[in-house]
């Protein structure tokens, strides 16, 4: 097995939070994995993963590299691998964005990297007992390696993979995301919400709540902030929601029975 | 089966829409049914269930009474109702709202009658292949009969029953489908939702509108209007997006790296 080990692809995780942990799960079989995380504390999961850790500077030297740090610390940590990495390394993120990690990526790394942005549609909650089936979204940014990653994430992971762009990506993702968010937080500050007199639908809308509830800040941010077209997305929630609030407000001081004539 | 038939408790349903239908095609093995319905074009429906349509006046006269008519008519149905109907007759409504028709039934129909106000959490769309551990909620309204008919609904039916009072009811429903409806209504105006890029969360809660959306008018009327805590619960949701929305747009405008001093 050592033998077997010592002729992997290394597979460097810089950011080794939650999804980071999940990634170290479903790759173990197919790489040995080294990760860098700022964060204290994480030695007990890495080993429990069979996950190294080590140093950014030293996982940016492993074949392939998975970014899974939030979008406010995605620059620095991309300019530090632009440094370290070796050529011809494949290098990947999973951020809930794409244009601008994308922009980042190609900005700052060498022209003799790969570069594949990835957007995994799931997440510890989702993931459950398991990905197959799951979507993730792949955009080929430099090199050609994204054939042979798409392959990989079809074959050996069992995903659903959907090729597109970052731009075609972040205008998708402000609806898929934008909504789902933004509907969970203004329920979660209605309060408890019932758990008895439900209907199947309503059961539907917390299950969707939940989902998202305990993902991280960094998550809302990166969806509300970091995607250019949220903001569009988000407005217009806003304004039909006042919008239909004003109808039913004037619909409800004009009584039906009154202009019935029977 | 003539002969059993004829012994047969007879059920009159008033109002032979959605819900009517549905309730005829889970009761036809149980009762005889009659059923009125002012609209046209019923009486292909009323035979493949079994169900003879009649007179509002005749169908009153049945041992159990139905009431599934919508809210806006529903005043005028049981004025008729409490003059043709027989003594010791059981009626019982199953409208999406309590306080107001309760109240109706109980000003209107005569003493000797058994009064329980019904709402099946569950419709057409949600009953789907079969309605067997889906909720009713149950008020007792005037009489003892609520509890064979609850027995009946869990025993018989499979369902099950909630007791509550219309107070109760209306003050949790206001939020379990005031809410469901008001989002499925602003997300049916953003347009076509996405299908492609979708994470888990964003298809729960596509299923949980498109659950809601094919509800007659008259349903999202009823849980609009006649439901006395429904505009509290709206106002309250309206003032938490609109508050939201004040947050965003003011953090979107102080970018974090302005703040980031490395």
């Amino acid at each position: 097995m050592n033998n077997d080990k010592s002729r992997q692809t290394l597979l460097g995780i810089v950011g080794f939070g939650a999804f980071g942990q999940l990634a170290a799960a479903h790759l173990g079989e197919y790489f040995e994995i080294s990760a860098y995380d700022p964060s204290p504390g994480l030695a007990k999961t890495a080993q429990q993963l069979g996950v190294t850790l080590s140093s950014l500077h030293s996982v940016s030297q492993a074949d392939v590299i998975l970014i899974a740090a939030p979008v406010s610390s995605f620059e620095e940590v991309v300019s530090e691998i632009a440094v370290a990495c070796n050529p011809g390394a494949l290098i990947v993120d999973v951020g809930s964005v794409k244009v601008i990690p994308s922009e980042i990526m190609r900005r700052l790394l060498p022209n003799h990297m790969d570069i594949v942005a990835t957007h995994p549609l799931f997440g510890p909650q989702s993931a459950g007992p398991g990905i197959e089936g799951l979507k993730v979204a792949v955009c080929p940014i430099q090199g050609r390696r994204h054939m042979r990653l798409a392959a990989f994430l079809r074959k050996a992971l069992g995903l659903t993979v959907i090729m597109t762009t970052p731009d075609d990506h972040d205008q998708e993702a402000a609806v898929v995301q934008g909504l789902t968010h933004l509907i969970a937080k203004v329920l979660l500050r209605m309060g408890p919400l019932p758990t008895r007199m439900t209907t199947k639908s309503f059961d539907l809308l917390s299950e969707a709540i939940s989902m998202v509830q305990h993902d991280a800040p960094e998550v809302f941010e990166a969806i509300e902030k970091a995607n250019p077209y949220a903001e569009t997305v988000r407005r217009r929630f806003f304004d039909l929601a006042a919008s239909l609030s004003i109808e039913l407000e004037a619909a409800s001081t004009t009584k039906p029975h009154n202009e019935s004539g029977h």
